[in-house]
């Protein structure tokens, strides 16, 4: 495993009593220009490369945004450690027209209310009964509806910060070839 | 105030323990074209405009990105109360050189640790002394070192979300004139 991944995979453990440690914050880049950041919740660090997982859909703003420019840029501070991964990682889309198996994967492993979520209408769109619970438009089913999507982040470099104590630590990742290439650096 | 503002501000108050109300997450574009997203600490909310303030190194990633493109996206969460406020922003760098009065007000405020920060070279550059503790490379003055600067950032569109309780809530703000209108959207 390489120097950033260990330290990730232990941050996520000492941090694991806490919400804080599923979440991190995600900026893309959409048509006009314009730079659009949010709370994604991690669905898991791939097993098998250098990739973080997430589930959305389709019709938000982020997929749109992916389509456009898949280069993104995540921050996942984790504050019981006082650690932060700055990742820059290329996304990639895949929908449940043509990866039908792997969303219903990741459909599967949603509690109810998260997959209610995704049955209240198109994300964005004006609402107009707001002084109303939202209401599903449609019953939970076994399958994901068509507009869940699951997302693949491929980190292709890192800046890790620990704050912890003197020294501090500050340490750039960069891929040489299909190797990580380390550099202390100043904070 | 308009009503994102009080919301926000409520939320600082109800989260004031916290010490995860006080950073947010701050992308940027650089010259390249590649986006940056880190965790910063709010230096406040302006009591006369829509803007929050920080304070940075000018020798760092984010001050060369805004100058390359001051357009930038913040993403606020609030763990303890469940909010996300994402900012658009326009963002401003006050220096020590044109901006010396503002400069010195914001660097009074600063812990001795806080302000050593800036002292230990610069930022991003490789660490040769990695194993040692990191060494002030100047003594502490009264007035700040030339890199420290201030800088300001203009909110011009917000949506907030709220994942407490049934309903949640999402709101967009932006800004007709000088005047902010709201719209109620689906979460």
């Amino acid at each position: 495993m390489n120097g950033w991944r260990q330290r990730l995979v232990k941050s996520l453990y000492q941090s694991r009593s806490t919400p804080e440690s599923r979440y991190f914050q995600l900026a893309t880049q959409s048509a006009d220009g314009r730079l659009h950041n949010r709370t994604v919740v991690c669905r898991g660090l791939d097993d098998e490369r250098d990739a973080l997982w997430l589930i959305t859909d389709t019709r938000s703003q982020k997929v749109s945004d992916i389509l456009n420019n898949p280069q993104a840029a995540v921050c996942w501070y984790i504050a019981k450690t006082r650690e932060q991964y700055r990742f820059s990682v290329t996304c990639e889309v895949f929908t449940t027209s043509a990866h039908a198996t792997l969303c219903q994967q990741y459909w599967q492993l949603l509690s109810e209310p998260a997959k209610t979520q995704f049955l209240w209408g198109e994300p964005g769109l004006e609402r107009l009964n707001a002084a109303e619970s939202l209401v599903a438009e449609m019953p939970i089913e076994a399958t994901p509806p068509a507009h869940f999507c699951v997302l693949r982040l491929d980190i292709h470099d890192v800046d890790y910060l620990s704050l912890r104590g003197n020294p501090q630590i500050r340490e750039h990742y960069d891929l040489v070839g299909s190797k990580w290439r380390l550099n202390e650096i100043i904070p």
